[in-house]
């Protein structure tokens, strides 16, 4: 599990910031967090190519987080797209994929799907879920969570040698949850060579809000939060006019929910050098980074 | 008149061409022409600032070169914008603003208009005016001409002097086209020390089309001709399918137009190195370059 900041800029881009999205890239798959313009360039700076990408969620109907959808349809036609994409946002985003089509004939060659996310769990893999939790903005906006199946327990190698069972194929079959028959008979059972069951990793992405200390329980123990942090603190006061969150409030959000690591994004244009957000954040809660753009950030498993 | 080439690639951006957008800064006033995905980001980068802009001409529906108006808006809107706003392009481009207005509230906090290109001289100003002719693409699209209007001929102080006019108000009231009458009762008129009538400059903006000779008197003695080039003279047949132009093309049009200087813009993404266009072009017409984003080109008056 990859994550790759393709743009980290509020509402206005700067010429370092590009307009909010994030790419991440797992087990072969590549989905992006909100589309603002200049994702496709960023895509492409990063040379990460299309192919694999097939889900896309916007969290909101601002401009800055889904005006990048129409480029990156058309250069997607233009190469040849063909793996099914699915777009998940508010209702809005069917009606303005559709007066595209109508307005300036921009059709998909490739199949899409638009489905409008919902609260809890909208959507489900094999081995993972999305979860949408409902933010306060200016516009209704999802915070959303990844979140990986768990993960069958560690395999003692020790334990089952032990027991007899043969180095081979009977390994995969402990490990993948089967009994095993040994050729005296014996069972073994993967209770008896596994530990615990492993929680899956969980990986949340919250902007654009007003700080919500309501969000603890969906941000709890994520291996990655990924938080709007728009002001330092001596702005709190146009944040929450302005319905976004300062780099303190989304540290200490971090810290109560005990996630393991935080990256704040969504800077505001004012701060040039972004140092302050981090040391306001770090005061709170010590693993805060500020993204940049084409930062990358790798969510290893947990033991 | 100063023209800043914003994004120069074709359809697909590439890391180092952003989407189609020039803007033009002519006498304090700034204009666009197409504003493709990125615009606003290229015009920060240039550090020309949004206030003096008050012209978007849309030469036709493609995203690639109207998808980055969403963004600016937004961003207008943010930066508190107050320059009123007129946006020319095809009959699409009013229901395209409506829809985002409808579909993602996106609406102008600034003065807009949006209004529609005609066939030949389709918007007047004091000193200069638009024309459009009509192109062959795959979608209806305008060629455009920015026309400054004639100026008055040189004057020639030595002939003022001679006929007895002293330096002062009297030069400029001959220099405006009024007669003045000395302190004697002679009149001298301004064609007695002006010399003929200078042309205005003429900048002609050309993309996206299939060669199209007939387009000679519309781009004659154009001081700048900006025109597609996508292609190299090899893809002439894939340029013909897709309705646009090979870079020796569009020389053979600027050197039959006898332009004072071309450039190659709408660049495909296959030519990493664009030098073998430049050399394609030169060979027919060698006053020709090829733009890469940021590139500035002045266009001065003539003698």
């Amino acid at each position: 599990m990859r994550v790759v900041f393709l743009g980290t800029s509020g509402g206005i881009p700067t010429p370092r910031r590009s307009l909010p999205s994030l790419c991440m890239v797992r087990d072969g798959e590549m989905m992006l967090f909100d589309c603002g313009e200049g994702t496709q360039m960023r895509l492409m700076r990063k040379a990460m190519g299309f192919a694999r990408l097939s889900k896309i969620f916007i969290t909101h109907i601002h401009g800055d987080h889904m005006a990048g959808l129409p480029g990156l349809i058309m250069t997607l036609n233009l190469l040849g797209h063909e793996t099914p994409m699915t777009i998940w946002g508010p209702p809005e985003i069917g009606p303005f994929i559709k007066s595209l089509e109508r307005d300036i004939k921009l059709r998909c060659h490739f199949p899409l799907q638009v489905k409008i996310i919902k609260p809890g769990v909208f959507h489900s893999e094999d081995d993972y879920h999305m979860e949408a939790v409902p933010l306060d903005h200016s516009a209704p906006c999802w915070g959303l969570a990844l979140q990986e199946k768990p993960r069958p327990g560690r395999f003692h190698i020790e334990r089952a040698t032990e027991l007899g069972v043969p180095a081979g194929p009977l390994f995969g079959q402990l490990q993948n949850g089967y009994s095993v028959t040994l050729e005296d008979g014996r069972v073994v059972s993967p209770a008896d060579v596994l530990g615990p069951t492993r929680a899956g990793r969980r990986f949340v992405y919250i902007t654009d809000t007003l700080y919500q200390p309501g969000l603890v329980p969906f941000c709890r123990d994520a291996d990655l939060l990924v938080h709007e942090g728009m002001f330092t603190q001596d702005m709190e006061h146009e944040a929450r006019e302005r319905k976004h969150c300062t780099a303190a409030q989304a540290a200490t959000l971090a810290r109560d929910a005990a996630v393991k690591r935080l990256v704040l994004t969504h800077i505001s244009a004012r701060y040039a050098d972004a140092s302050v957000l981090t040391e306001e954040a770090r005061a709170v809660f010590p693993e805060s980074t500020v993204a940049h753009d084409l930062m990358e950030v790798d969510v290893p498993l947990s033991d």
